[in-house]
Order: C-alpha cells, then sequence, then structure tokens
C-alpha cells in the first residue's frame, strides 16, 4: 500500500478540498427515522445497527464529495460488542466510497500494548477483511516515544498513518500542553512544542513523494495563533484540525495550518454536517448534510486558494 | 452502589494482599491447549473465544487471591468485535468471581466523547447487564480537567472509579511526564507532579469512609524514588502500580506508594503472573499462575507489613 501521507495527498487534489466529516453520533441529535438507537426497550444489536445506517448514509452523501471521514470509536463502544461490529461496517462502507478512514480512537500505551492497538487498527489478524481496517488512527502521545514507536512500525509497514495529539480543541487543553518546560536542547517551550517536535521526528522517515509524512498531529481549530507555530515546528507533518463549526472556528482561522493551497491539513466538522438538518426543517437531513459538505469545501477553497 | 474507593479499601482487607492480576493475553504466550488463539485459519470468533477461556481460568484461579484484575483492552480489541464481546465475557466472569475489574483503557477525549467512554465502560445502556461493566477504568489526562470531569461525574453517579495515567511504567514515559514545567503556582514542578496535583483535586470530593478517592493515579513501579513524592501529593488518591515482575520492579520499590499498611495502593503484575508456567514445565500452567499470585501476596505483605 502507498504511504498515508501520499494517499492522503492525492485524495485532496481529487475532491478539491480538505475537508473530513467527524462520524460522531450522538444519539440526541440523529434524525427520527433513526430513533430506534435512543429507544431503551430495542436491543443493543438494534441500537447500534441504527447508528450504523445513519452513517451510512452520511457516508453515501460524502462520497467524491471530500477526502476522508473520522469515525469516533467512543460512540460506538457505548453498544459494546455491537457497536465495534457497527464500527467496523461503517470502516467498511467508507472504504468501499472511496473515503480515506481515519479512526478516532486516541489511544496510547506502553510499547507492547501499543504495537496490539496498532495491529487492531492498521493491521488486522491473518485473514480479516482489509476494508475494516483504518487508514490512520488518532494517538495520544504522553507516555512518549516507545509507545508511538511500534505504532510508526506499523505504518511504515502497512502503509497507514497516524495523527498524534499535540494541541487539542478543548477548553481546558491549555492545562497541560501550554505548560511551559524546562530542561530541554533549545530552551524553554511550551509542552505541545516538544510534542510536535517530537512528532515531527518520528515521522522524518515516512515522508512520501508528496512530501508529506504519514505521521500527522491534532491541533485545534480553535487555537488560530499557536496553528502557524506549531506549522513551522511540524513542516513536513500533516495536521488534522479539530474544532470547525460546531466547537467555533471558523475558515479563516485554519490558514495558518496549511502547506500551499488545501495541502498540509485536513478540516475536521462533525455535528455541524452530521445534524445540519436540525436547523433546516424543509430539507431532508440527507440534502442537509450533502449542503453543509459543499459549503464548508467551498469556505474553504475561498480561504486557501 | 457504594464508592469505588470504599469497595476497593474492603477488598483489600478481605483478601489481605494488594495484587492486582492484569489480563494481558499476549498471543505468544499461551498455553498451548489455547493455540487455536494463534491458528491463522481459525475464525477470528474462535481466536478471541480461546483468550476468553484461558482469562476465564486465570479468573477462577484468582478468585479469592486477590482483590481486583485489569484486562487490558488492546489484547481484545486485536480481535475487533469478536474481541470486545470477549472482554465482555471476560468482566462478567471477573465480576462473578468477587473480583473488582479495571478496564486498563487509557481513554481520553474531549468532554461530549469522554462521557461517551463513561458510559461505555462504567454506566452502560438500558437495560445492559451490569456485570459487563468495569468497576474503575485507566485515564490518559494530557486533555486536561474538562477531558476528564465526565468521566469524574460517572464515577460519582454509579460508585466507579478511574486511575489517572500520572507517571507511567515505560522507558520513554520521562520524555514529556518528567519535564520540568514553569508558570503555575508554586513554582517549578515536574509535569507529572502537576497532573498528580491536578488528580488529587478531582478525587476530593469523591473520597470515602475509608478516606480514599474514587479518582486513582497511575504510577509505575519502576520509579521508586518518585513515588514517595507523588504519594505525599496525592495523599487521599489510591494508587495504581504497574511494572512490578516482567517490567522490572521489585517489593522494595512499592512501599513508597503505600499509605498504611496493604492500603493506598494496588500493584500489578500481568506476564509474571499469567505465563508463570513457562518456566516451569513441571506444573500445570493454572497452578503455576495461582503460585505466582500467591507469591506476589507474601511478597508485598512481607514488605508492607
Amino acid at each position: 500500500m502507498r504511504p498515508f501521507g501520499d494517499r492522503l495527498h492525492d485524495a485532496v487534489e481529487r475532491v478539491g478540498n480538505p475537508c473530513v466529516v467527524g462520524l460522531d453520533p450522538h444519539l440526541a441529535h440523529l434524525p427520527d427515522e433513526y430513533a430506534v438507537a435512543r429507544d431503551p426497550s430495542a436491543s443493543r444489536a438494534e441500537r447500534a445497527r441504527a447508528i450504523g445506517d445513519f452513517l451510512c448514509e452520511i457516508i453515501d452523501a460524502a462520497a467524491g464529495k471530500v477526502p476522508a471521514v473520522k469515525p469516533q470509536s467512543a460512540f460506538f463502544e457505548v453498544f459494546g460488542a455491537d457497536g465495534v461490529a457497527e464500527f467496523e461496517r461503517v470502516v467498511a462502507a467508507s472504504k468501499d466510497a472511496g473515503l480515506l478512514v481515519i479512526g478516532d480512537v486516541k489511544r496510547g500505551d506502553i510499547g507492547s500494548t501499543a504495537a496490539a492497538y496498532a495491529q487492531a487498527f492498521l493491521r488486522g489478524i491473518e485473514g480479516q477483511d482489509p476494508r475494516t481496517l483504518c487508514d490512520s488512527i488518532t494517538v495520544n502521545p504522553y507516555l512518549g516515544s516507545d509507545s508511538v514507536a511500534p505504532i510508526v512500525d506499523e505504518c511504515r509497514a502497512t502503509g497507514g498513518g497516524m495523527y498524534v495529539l499535540v494541541r487539542t480543541s478543548n477548553p481546558s487543553s491549555a492545562e497541560f500542553q501550554a505548560l511551559s518546560t524546562e530542561g530541554c536542547e533549545g530552551g524553554p517551550a511550551l509542552l505541545a512544542d516538544r510534542v510536535a517536535g517530537a512528532v515531527e521526528r518520528w515521522g522524518q522517515d515516512l515522508v512520501g513523494d508528496s512530501g508529506w509524512s504519514s505521521v500527522g498531529a491534532v491541533v485545534g481549530a480553535t487555537h488560530p495563533d499557536e496553528l502557524a507555530r506549531l506549522r513551522r515546528l511540524m513542516p513536513q507533518t500533516p495536521l488534522l484540525l479539530p474544532g470547525y463549526g460546531a466547537q467555533g472556528a471558523g475558515a479563516a482561522d485554519i490558514v495558518g495550518g496549511f502547506g500551499d493551497g488545501l495541502q498540509g491539513a485536513l478540516v475536521n466538522s462533525s455535528r455541524g454536517i452530521l445534524f445540519a438538518g436540525k436547523n433546516q426543517p424543509e430539507k431532508h437531513w440527507k440534502d442537509a448534510a450533502a449542503g453543509a459538505m459543499d459549503a464548508m469545501a467551498a469556505e474553504l477553497r475561498a480561504a486557501l486558494l
């Protein structure tokens, strides 16, 4: 398989925008026709299936419009093994639709365990349908280099990718990530900047023909002031920018995260797309979601080109 | 349900030791009778079931001997939905055996997503068999307070518990966790110490009759020099100490993590117990595992009492 960084580059060129549709199926917001997902008298498998069915419609709307989707594991794990079966179905449907899949799993553990997570999401076991595997996953860096290395190795072996949390989009993210740290080469630096430097190193020998690595970084679009600095610290690292839309960031906020044109970053919107129909009762929810994707793509193109 | 901190206190009193058996079913080490778990021609469900069957025997050996078990989610997730079904079976078997279950899932995400993880592991959905829920889970703090708050809330509501990663047992853990940080009240401090202070605060109103909170902290037993300091920074926080046995720490290394007697910390051993039979071919593997639990309990009692 070609390296994730190159596959991502090509997918963005193909569709002409850097949008990611976040598949975060909040139960409370699902359209009424999927109300069984909220029905306490339905079986767990029925409830999970309704979520998968809803997301397969979203994927159908996203096909050809955006380069990638990002299913959020937590909303599937709520339904235990039944939910994980639907996660696998949603991943396979996304791949069938020609979409890259970034599994938002935020795993992070000691080396031997990190290797198991890398296998779970990027390599699979013998005989497993490769359509159920993610193209890339999100990873937590708190445990340091030896917890990330097995996932980097798996990316090298499989053509998979990873996005390491550097500066997240939530309000408390500064609490630890923006602490000023001492005692390293190069003088004081924010913790997030140290992690950024590590991410660029971890991905150094996974830079493909496109000039972009398969090791990426998550930086909240809610921190436009930090985005340009982090981009400079990670010149070959593709960024994943959550926080657009429902979390408050707009098109002007994300420009600093990009390289040339549309390349170098993906911008994620979840609720703003999936539940766009909430505020447009005159439209079918699927048309509203498709319209929200088109609008976001146009906004980002206008800001970037 | 009584608070996790108190239930843990009582369980340690009852069995007379603070040992946790880590349920990390590394495929390569499973006894030959579970070789189907390694068989590429077997179905995924068959392979996952072999792991569950093995761990149910370990749980049977652990019942009454130790207060808790700690299933490692990654080794189940390797088998996707089939593995998660076995995770649920192993959790239920542990509860039936009277063992507390610490789900080693190391989740961490923005607030709304963290709430979904808390539901997945501590609350469940309507009608779910409560035996499939964990008593406590491990949590990654990198995203800060608002990512942890929904899990604290769930602990308050359900009597569940959590262990926040503070200083992990792996060799690279110092890379970020031991950075010296500035710019906060109280002058410079290691990142791990800042996180420790936050953990003690997060758990403050979940301190039960036992004097211990339901919000705990993970501190590697591989850092004996730091253990006593972190214990002082978190006087009411129960610790979970991995790294004993296969990772190199011994009984003398863990003493600083404890409060009075056997209380205040749990010590985890995974491979050293599960695969004790590897070095004792004259014994059945289950007897070897039970013997390793007894030996570890005796070692810790000797060091602590």
